[in-house]
């Protein structure tokens, strides 16, 4: 194989995208420590401009690696881009010489379901030029729904932060005696694990969500107010999670303007599930009713890591490069969870054209019957993804960012 | 003087109020170590219902203290009440018939302007009735906007959450090569000191708001649009910050539904500020925008406290007691800047009579002259306030919030 090595990130980024290029590095200097690494800014975008910078100078101190771990967001730059179908299209060309110029024998994708489809067909088109690059895919997402792998890189940072602020906004609401509701809106518009995450508090007697709805179920607005009513004869100050993508049972989804009104993009404008259903609180039941959308900080809150998800992230960055290594090609690298009680996570890895664009949904016996809530068994589940803390670089108070001048 | 205590807290919750709780109690132990200390529920309502909590068993251990100054929120809850004008009212009666029955000597109040106004009255009534109970304000909110006092408690974690996630933000923003809007919605009807802070971390050189809008000075749209036409030349991805109370020349909220649309209570429906610069960014310049509310995390996220906050209001608390012990009443107490380089706090009190129902507004000098920004004399002003973490007590990664029972 060819000796440089390029890596490169895709897709919304997460608190621990830059924890798995750091594995990645790490990985380089371990199994192929003569080439240089490339990073590619703004994923194939950068491969396409010839934008790739050399990384070894930038990136080699410990202190390095340890703000690149812990800072948010993607330090190569993202792309929302996804390969034409037909391999014969002159973009592969442009790819493939790019490869060629630089002396890339392994090429790693940081990334979500697009750039697992990237990493499919830059691999399928390697093996119609017989070219021995060996390409690799390493998920990421704080939405949890990729197939083959237990979870998912970013889950466990972006888990943490919801159920850690699901718990203080619950501490807030019980301060005044008068009833009231407080719906908190999650990502998730297909599935609903970050959604469900609005519980663990409840496993060790914390508050949180009083009630929780996934996208994975119809949602009924009668339901929802009868879920209400019951509730408000245990208490006074109640908490709702709700995914972003809940939706009818005809499936349009909830958060959808009603009047079906577009922006200036031809979009369909959502005035947010949350918002609707506090309208319906207010018009229903006569009662207090506010809104929260966690919103972006759920992906980028890096003051609020998992330890589990950063260590967890940069150990699949190295086993990226070990498969690499070891002459493997087109694979997605997974995480293969042997215990839940102790927690023990291994590493395998899957065909990357087997996970292409499939999603993996919460189990529909791991939702309460009546759709409100969700079991313990789920959130036992997802707890051991939020354990740890990490103690991130600061100077007056502040994080300090790693930027990849 | 009798020889109990009582306390109570009331208005918003901060993530602050409860260390000054404790700052009270350890002051009670301190300078009157043979009363008991009543914790009156939900403030004034408890005092009214005679719901009042004898702490000193559930409040002793070091630990206890620990995990209550680390707790958001309000411990013994909050109200949102006005006392009446007329301090002939058989209300008043009923109070100090409480005070008599349970031998309260100094009665300690935190809490906002409302509860500044309750000590007011209530000091006024009992120099009525020759009654030398002493009662004392302690001070909180997250605005910032008391008078008299250098600042809040509760603002600099407010404040420290504020620029961390303003900071994060901003990194998550510029991972596309794709223009966008950000704006981010900051708490603040009437002072614009919290949203001034998501400035603070360009004092070190690290990303944060390109953009800030205060409500202290006037709001127009056609300067607003040429602001972001301005900064688009320097950058591709901007970040604003707009307090939620700004407001038009005549002074609309520019928050306010343009339609004047009320909810079922009769209150107008709020869009947003940052709703509709959102809409005008995308009809004017065609640009991709959303919109980020921070929402009450500002006022409850204890997972990003300031330890210089924290540890003040504890001692703020503290200074309350002695305050009383030494023969005074009728004061809120304050935080006196002897120096903001090296940063020094001093303590001091006014009479609550002056305190009362004024606002204290970030000065117009500091904000630029094209109200797009404010200076960076501001910003070293306010950034020792958010210096310094806490370590909150932990279970699995959770945090573990203090419940009086």
């Amino acid at each position: 194989m060819k000796k440089n090595i390029l890596m490169g990130q895709s897709g919304g980024p997460t608190a621990a995208i830059n924890a798995t290029l750091s594995g990645v590095l790490k990985g380089c200097r371990e199994f192929f420590p003569d080439g240089i690494c490339y990073g590619a800014r703004n994923g194939v975008k950068g491969i396409l401009n010839e934008n790739l910078i050399p990384l070894n100078d930038r990136i080699s101190t410990e202190a390095d690696f340890y703000a690149l771990e812990t800072t948010p967001a993607a330090a190569l730059g993202s792309c929302r881009m996804k390969l034409p179908k037909d391999l014969s299209d002159p973009i592969y060309d442009t790819i493939f010489s790019v490869f060629e110029k630089y002396e890339i024998g392994a090429f790693f994708y940081i990334g979500g379901n697009d750039s697992m489809d990237t990493v499919e067909k830059l691999s399928r088109k390697a093996a119609e030029l017989g070219n021995d690059i060996r390409i690799i895919g390493v998920p990421k997402t704080i939405d949890n729904d990729l197939p083959f792998t237990d979870h998912t890189p970013g889950f466990g940072s972006a888990a943490k932060f919801v159920a850690t602020t699901v718990q203080e906004i619950a501490c807030d609401c019980a301060v005044y005696s008068d009833p009231s509701v407080t719906i908190v809106e999650i990502m998730g518009r297909d599935a609903g694990w970050l959604t469900a995450a609005a519980g663990i508090p409840r496993l060790y007697g914390e508050d949180c969500a009083d009630l929780i709805y996934l996208p994975e179920v119809d949602f009924y607005s009668d339901r929802f107010l009868e879920d209400i009513r019951r509730k408000f004869k245990e208490k006074t100050t109640l908490v709702v999670a709700v995914s972003e993508g809940i939706h009818s049972p005809d499936g349009t989804l909830y958060g959808a303007d009603p009047n079906g009104k577009k922006d200036v993009f031809g979009h369909t404008m959502l005035s947010g599930a949350a918002q609707r259903l506090s309208q319906l609180v207010k018009e229903e039941l006569r009662c207090k009713a506010r809104v929260i959308e966690l919103n972006v900080p759920q992906r980028c809150a890096a003051h609020c890591l998992s330890a589990a998800d950063i260590s967890e992230s940069v150990a699949l960055g190295r086993t990226a490069v070990k498969t690499a290594k070891e002459g493997n090609t087109g694979l997605m690298i997974t995480y293969v969870r042997k215990s839940t009680d102790p927690y023990v996570l291994d590493f395998g890895s899957v065909p990357v054209k087997d996970t292409a664009n499939k999603t993996k949904y919460v189990p529909v016996e791991q939702i309460l019957p009546d759709g409100s809530d969700v079991t313990d068994d789920l959130l036992r589940e997802l707890a051991p993804l939020i354990e740890g803390e990490v103690e991130i670089p600061r100077r007056n108070g502040l994080p300090i960012h790693f930027k990849i001048k």
